[in-house]
């Protein structure tokens, strides 16, 4: 039997055993979607600390609870970080991040770096599916390729698909299986079998005309975003000067039942999504000369908000005959967004950053992340501050940056010096309360 | 009685008599919703043959009918051009225009020469409300003064609201009653005539603090738009580029069940919102030293697409070996969006002029606008084309800028010699068929 027919067989009665590498915010509800419709599965990662936990039943993420990690403990399920094993699987889905480097430029080094330590494993019969967030043509440019370093031949021996994740999390409305996915297999037998394969855990699979159109469209999606929060921030400004308040002009605007939809302003863009992926595609109009204007724009509003609550602050300081320096201030929230435990990129971050080269006295409260985390590019030996009485007069200035549920606002604002909301959730009545 | 009092009677009980100063697309459904709901209504428009055709129980707006406009003809209905008349309004909504001057600066004067003209009529117990779009302090700063000229006073003699206009031409789901409606008067007991006032003849009222968040909330809302489409012109750049089909990314991007909004690329912005309410905003915000990018952005960004159309007919001539010099090209909608008769701001007029300009013969196509209309900046002697076989065929290239439902679009494909679609609604895989 061929590869393609072995494949489909296998993949049509669920006998196919599904690897997942990259066990995050991605890959982890991925491997609990197959395991739970009944494939067999292997979780590849090579952060120790997730593997181990893992294998101990719990979940390295918030919002995934222990009993999920706990139903894959069958006996059948594998988690390691030993990528041997990937040939026992036969489908790769590939999770990895797909960050910028030092210069702002796609980072496809994980990604590639993993085709390099596959290459002596792929075998026949095996289907590649990536699901990274990436330019259009990284599936044909980079991917393909290392795949047909061999003797393999894609479409053929092997199949390769390009599904880009829609991963929302904190979206109490929508799971892995609800959101419906895009896909492209790179010749019609891959299609074939990665419809096959998606359409086994999801409700609804798209098949789109080629692998770019998928990886495009995943752009589009974050370029919409990030366009829109950079737009609504520059809003922000504008109705400032003008003594307006942006969040009764968004809220009076949403009243129209047609052609609007709001976003609302923040401290700055925040996750592996917005910050990151509009770059991409900038990166890769300018590869064919180009220019992406929009995108550009809202990334630099957006970095700038940053900069702009730290300036808030200091001229409200200023105002009293005040510095910064020296001034103990809390940075409420270190997740780029409410009610979840990821602050990748966050714009908490850069305020404590900021806050720091002022000579400010930082700390930070945030009850989902108990550490500061370790990241390449901000270093601080911090821990999560609770938000209680006695430690709330300790300091000079709270900066609210994420408006996580947990934080009792009405009791912060009653018994701090001075509260900076940067999330339009305060009560500017009070005069210790200002906004951004 | 006092003012205030006499006029909320007045309003409660449907014996005000409404006044709509300016007839067009915003003033004359507004006052055909005041007669339908029982009250006298004057409609005021200085230009004659508006008045004319509406006192002979015609409709100058295609998207309203001849019916609409007989049922006022009731006897107790006035339409004129008299503004002195506006002395028996108890109430008059101003309805006017307001352009952008050759500067691109927000161009009052249409208001600025009413209030002049309405200054020796204003009297005690009216209620004057602004509709037109405008920038945030224009109620305040410029008609506030120009009613309290005389002795009168705002809020206790006479009284003044903010609301701004919402109408959608062509638009199916929704009509003035349906739509909500923003509204803020200047003080308390303005506002509560207005909430009255509009509240009998719209489902809801949404009362707002201030005429400027209301004025503001409007440009917003078409600020968004502005961008979005701003937005989605550079992608499909970028997409062509790629070699991508934009129009099947935004379809699958569309799949996505939260966080993204179709908009779609087109030959450039039209009518008398998008291309001018926002520079409305960025001009107000440069008052008070504050840049607008995004707004700049997407105004240059949407006004540049005229010349790729143009580019890219020329460049597919070239390829050839030929010019557009004395080439016949004709341009299939003049109206600025399907199934409607609006051309003002139309792309389409600069699609023309810089064919003109490049030496093209050129002529146009839009059964619901017979003759080139009279505008500041346009002047061409031309009458609507039909596109019918004989004259199909008499054109080097035709210009798709409007998908009218009323173009046959397989007919015009299968007789032209060359089809630049600007819309994403034709046939590609014709070798006739080419688009931006």
């Amino acid at each position: 039997m061929n590869s393609h027919k072995s494949l489909l067989n296998l993949l049509n009665n669920k006998s196919a055993r599904v690897g997942i590498i990259g066990l995050g915010y991605v890959g982890l509800p991925l491997l609990l979607r197959f395991h739970e419709v009944g494939f067999e599965v292997t979780g590849f990662d090579n952060h120790e600390p997730t593997v181990s936990m893992l294998q101990k039943g719990k979940s390295p993420i918030r919002h995934i609870k222990n009993e999920a990690i706990n139903s894959i403990n069958d006996g059948k399920t594998l988690i390691t970080s030993d990528i041997s094993l990937s040939k026992a699987c036969d489908v790769l889905i590939v999770c990895l991040p797909t960050p910028l480097d030092k210069e702002d430029k796609p980072d496809l080094s994980y990604i590639i770096d993993l085709l390099k330590n596959l290459k002596e494993h792929f075998r026949k019969g095996q289907l590649i599916s990536l699901e990274s967030t990436t330019y259009p043509g990284t599936t044909e440019d980079v991917v393909l390729p290392a795949l047909e370093e061999g003797k393999l031949k894609v479409g053929c021996d092997l199949f390769l698909s390009y599904s880009p994740e829609r991963e929302d999390p904190g979206n109490k409305d929508f799971t892995t299986k609800t959101i419906p996915k895009l896909c492209s297999g790179y010749t019609e037998s891959c299609s074939e079998l990665a419809k096959i394969l998606y359409g086994s855990i999801v409700d609804e699979v798209i098949m789109v005309s080629s692998p770019k159109v998928a990886e495009m469209s995943k752009l589009l999606e974050n370029i919409y975003r990030a366009v829109n929060v950079g737009l609504i921030n520059e809003m922000r400004v504008i109705a400032s000067a003008l003594d307006i308040d942006i969040y009764e002009v968004i809220n009076a605007a949403s009243t129209k039942p047609f052609g609007f939809n709001p976003y609302f302003p923040g401290p700055g863009l925040g996750g592996h999504c917005l910050p990151i992926d509009p770059i991409y595609l900038s990166w890769k109009a300018s590869q064919v000369g180009v220019e992406s204007r929009f995108i550009q724009l809202a990334a630099e509003v957006n970095r700038d908000v940053p900069n702009q609550v730290v300036n808030c602050l200091k001229d409200h300081f200023n105002v009293e005959g005040l510095e910064l320096t020296n001034k103990k201030i809390l940075v409420a929230g270190l997740a780029y967004k409410k009610n979840i435990d990821d602050a990748r990129e966050s714009p908490s971050y850069e305020i404590l950053r900021i806050l720091d080269n002022f000579g400010a006295e930082v700390s930070y409260s945030d009850p989902y992340i108990l550490k500061f985390p370790e990241t390449r590019k901000y270093k601080f030996d911090l821990e999560h501050v609770e938000l209680n009485e006695e430690n709330i007069e300790l300091y000079d200035a709270i900066i609210l940056a994420t408006d996580h549920d947990d934080f009792d606002l009405e009791f912060i604002q009653s018994r701090c010096k001075l509260l900076l909301d940067t999330r339009g959730v305060c009560n500017y009545s009070l005069a210790n309360v200002i906004r951004l």
